[in-house]
């Protein structure tokens, strides 16, 4: 059973179809690529008609391999203008696959205009509800009255706050973890609000308690399985995340020598307070505090979600992750985790990405909107945004928008998307992701830190990680389970019946990135596109190794597309 | 004598330099276009110090010829992103021809923020003295106290308003009439925010009263100009345009099989109410009111532009052309002559362009931020421009700026520009030249009304067109004196000493169309910049030939380029 779900905001209906056989072995970004790819006309505005949101478990949805249940959403994105591919963990994806259902297209937009919640019943059911009270509401509140009692683990709440109500370009679209609380987003690309356009709050899916979905080769998937959660399991990387979270990283980027924490709108690479907004500091407050560590989704066995309390006990978030500390921490001038925790949970509960936000912030502050390190100004300008303002909504419109609202030229965005923490100057190869990537300035698209090597090993570097990540983005897998061609090609093979080789694992991310790519260049993507901001290139950062700017050829970074 | 200033603005200095013998028989756009290309690095921010403003009279600047005083600006655009030409009638072009001066070409920003003015003498002396109290006032007040009593025969004055102050992207730049008013702008494309970034509030060129340029070919020149000043007089367009100034059209392209009359942001094609929008209904009123027709420079035997005064004969305007008429009046739904004569000047003393500003009003109106009609509305809003709110930054955004800022999907732009009054679902030519000038949606760059015909044979006409608006604004000319090939070649081969043919001019436009084209690939404009709204091909407008959409292929718009 292999089917899609096509959602029909214009009509209010929803047509369940066979998938394609074509699509057999495309799941996560590659079938959300794939569809906006081929059914949307690249021309179409984001948040016109004719636009598409569509999301899909990976191929490994609905198994028990451990980080196996991310779902990737996909549209033309209202931030950048080009094919967006935003994954989430949280516990939708293993609900859809093993409800059968491979991807779910939303088209259309409603006649009336009016804000609905779609149910999607374990028998295959659907029923459209009026919004009603819910418009208007945080994804907290969204989350806890679709509930309605009922557990995280066993309902998926899909929701847009705010933000995606109000069709802003930051806006994100959260999913919940297993204890309901929707901190898990597709944070990327604003795609919130092409949910907000198509006149959906939010989308339950109960999945009434059906099993995994069973492998072709039960003994061969067994066995990849225990052979892939020891390596996880062994891994020193994991232990670190199992630790600190992702914020552990800290210690690594605010060396004087790595510089790669964005400070004062990325102005420079490394702060004196940085201790104070690390994983380690977070985990010692934890143990005041009664924190904990967190799976974001049934049978994680990383647990990098970080559970963090105020100094009373009280739950703030349970996603205070790198990019959240560092954009809204370090590059705004906030040293103070409590107040990075507190503007993190407003974006989760507005419905907005922390990666953009923090961007936009430190464009405003550069801007004199409010002065540097004033973080009860942001969290007051989020309630600008919740009330949609005429300021609520520059901000909401993103770092670009903000930066041309108030005639700045320090613009941190790729392809329109606000820079992630990871720093150019430094890191070459984050710069060559960055400017490469069909995804825009997203340091998910190709993780790579090697420093003091060749121009050329940095470009082949970030190409080989950019197509194992598509891949991995397209089996549906966490980053941080940190899976090689083999692991991927074993576990389709298993699943899926079919027999993949290394090979065919890096054939599907060549495809994901040829796709995208095509795409955005009939949007509109053209050389330029594929630049860094000028500051990167003119502005150096003062490193114990140097000043260092990002200096990679043009030429070399045009070789990028030179597949074999 | 042919210099070139270049004005460092980080420095503080002028240099006057010789220009390069192969600036020669460059002008106008053609100089300014070409400067940008050479000289600006395509992924420079518009707003950064890289960036440069260039401004220079066309080729016959200087002479008697009629209506040859345009002056063209130049940058890379703060609105689009692409390399902008944009020109104005006004005193400053014949001035800066008879001084001997082929561009000025500002440089950097300057190091301590301050906004400065720069006086130019007739002895090619020059200093910068501090706006001080000039800041934040209107071009009005800055006109009238830059002119100091001076007449605006003698003084140039070129200015930006507080729009540009705030580097809107709808910011303008103004130059006076001979009468001294500030109502001559190089309206399109954001460039009065790069002049802001410059930190340039006014540029003051006093000609100390120095003789007409003389020509290489005095017998020839003379006769030449006899010979076009009569086929001007005798047009019968110059015969409308004078009576009834640009809003004379208004007739035309309200009638039911044209509908080129934007309404309701670009909904309709046609009022009932246009009637009290047009140049007759304007004629009349200023029979009553003392009303009268102006040349915006020296020499014009057309003189289209209209004093318009309220009802108590209390002046108001001079410049009520059809663009704005258009797109402040009946796109809005207002079809009062005196709002939209009020929200002119209000757009003439901000510094902004009404195309733009008229469609970000009815973008914002479709927002519901104000109702339709509203223009007691337009008037507050623009207040808030004018202190730089958050609402007001927004709508001197412009048009994409504020449909973003509220997720509207109708974003009536092409290459990030506004679109002019003229359609391109009746008047397809006009979508091709929308669609394919480097200047995006801009009517000057190519209009062609023609109707009826094969796809093949408006896509001709309107490279034609595009070819001759190139060389026209290159040697300055006005489009409403309608010059030919002949008259150009004929003009340049006089006042130069050269020998140019029909030929010479056609290449002259050809080297702008790709010279532009070339830098805008390089900014990053890929074939979709070439492409119209979404709306435009699918929401039909009925006229009484039937519906009508925009329908030419893409396969047809890209063989544009197909030169020779």
């Amino acid at each position: 059973m292999s089917n899609v779900l096509r959602v029909d905001m214009s009509r209010l209906r929803v047509a369940v179809e066979a998938a394609p056989d074509d699509w057999r072995l495309l799941g996560g970004r590659a079938l959300t690529s794939h569809i906006i790819a081929t059914e949307v006309d690249p021309r179409a505005h984001p948040l016109s008609r004719d636009a598409k949101l569509v999301f899909a478990p990976g191929l490994l949805g609905g198994t028990a391999v451990t980080t196996s249940g991310r779902t990737s959403f996909g549209g033309k994105s209202p931030l950048m203008g080009g094919l967006k591919e935003s994954n989430a963990g949280g516990v939708l994806g293993h609900k859809l696959s093993k409800l059968g259902i491979k991807a779910v297209i939303v088209e259309g937009t409603p006649e009336d205009g009016e804000l609905r919640v779609l149910y999607i019943a374990p028998d295959g059911g659907w029923r459209f509800e009026r919004a009603g009270a819910l418009a208007g509401l945080g994804n907290y509140a969204t989350a806890e009255r679709l509930l309605a009692g009922a557990s995280g683990k066993t309902r998926a709440v899909v929701s847009i706050g705010p933000a995606g109500e109000w069709r802003m370009a930051a806006a994100s679209i959260a999913v919940n973890d297993p204890e309901g609380r929707p901190t898990r987003h597709a944070a990327r690309g604003g795609l919130g609000a092409l949910m907000g356009a198509k006149g959906l709050k939010a989308i339950v899916v109960d999945d009434g308690g059906v099993r995994n979905v069973e492998a072709a080769d039960p003994a061969a998937f067994r066995e990849a399985m225990l052979a892939f959660s020891r390596v996880v399991r062994d891994d020193p990387r994991t232990h670190n995340l199992s630790r600190y979270g992702t914020a552990g990283v800290i210690k690594f980027v605010n060396r004087d020598d790595v510089q790669s924490l964005p400070v004062k709108n990325h102005r420079l690479g490394t702060s004196p307070g940085a201790a104070m907004l690390g994983g380690q500091h977070i985990a010692a407050l934890g143990e005041e505090r009664g924190g904990r560590m967190l799976p974001c989704m049934a049978g994680c066995i990383i647990k990098c979600a970080v559970l963090y309390n105020d100094a009373r006990g009280a739950q703030v978030t349970t996603a205070l992750e790198f990019e959240t500390v560092a954009l809204l921490g370090s590059n705004l001038q906030v040293d103070d985790i409590d107040a990075v925790a507190r503007m993190d949970r407003a974006c989760d509960d507005l419905g907005l990405d922390t990666i953009e936000m923090g961007n936009a912030f430190g464009v405003a502050m550069e801007a004199g909107v409010l002065p540097w390190g004033d973080w009860q100004g942001v969290l007051q300008l989020f309630d600008e945004i919740r009330a949609g303002t005429p300021i609520g909504r520059t901000l909401g419109g993103g770092t670009a928008h903000v930066a041309r609202t108030f005639g700045i030229d320090r613009v941190p965005v790729v392809k329109g998307q606000g820079l992630p923490a990871w720093e150019p100057r430094t890191l070459k190869a984050m710069g060559i992701t960055y400017a490469t990537s069909p995804q825009g300035a997203d340091h998910t698209a190709g993780l790579v830190t090697a420093r003091g090597v060749r121009p050329e090993t940095l470009l082949k570097a970030s190409r080989r990680e950019q197509l194992i990540m598509a891949a991995v983005d397209s089996v549906g897998l966490c980053q941080f389970s940190n899976p090689v061609e083999e692991d991927m090609a074993r576990f389709v093979s298993a699943v899926h019946g079919t027999a993949w080789t290394r090979d065919d694992v890096l054939t599907l991310g060549r495809r994901v990135l040829l796709e995208e790519r095509a795409f955005n260049q009939a949007a509109g993507f053209a050389r330029d596109a594929d630049s860094l901001p000028e500051f990167l290139r003119t502005e150096p950062l003062h490193t114990s190794e140097g000043d260092q700017v990002f200096d990679i050829d043009d030429a070399l970074i045009d070789a990028f597309w030179d597949f074999e």
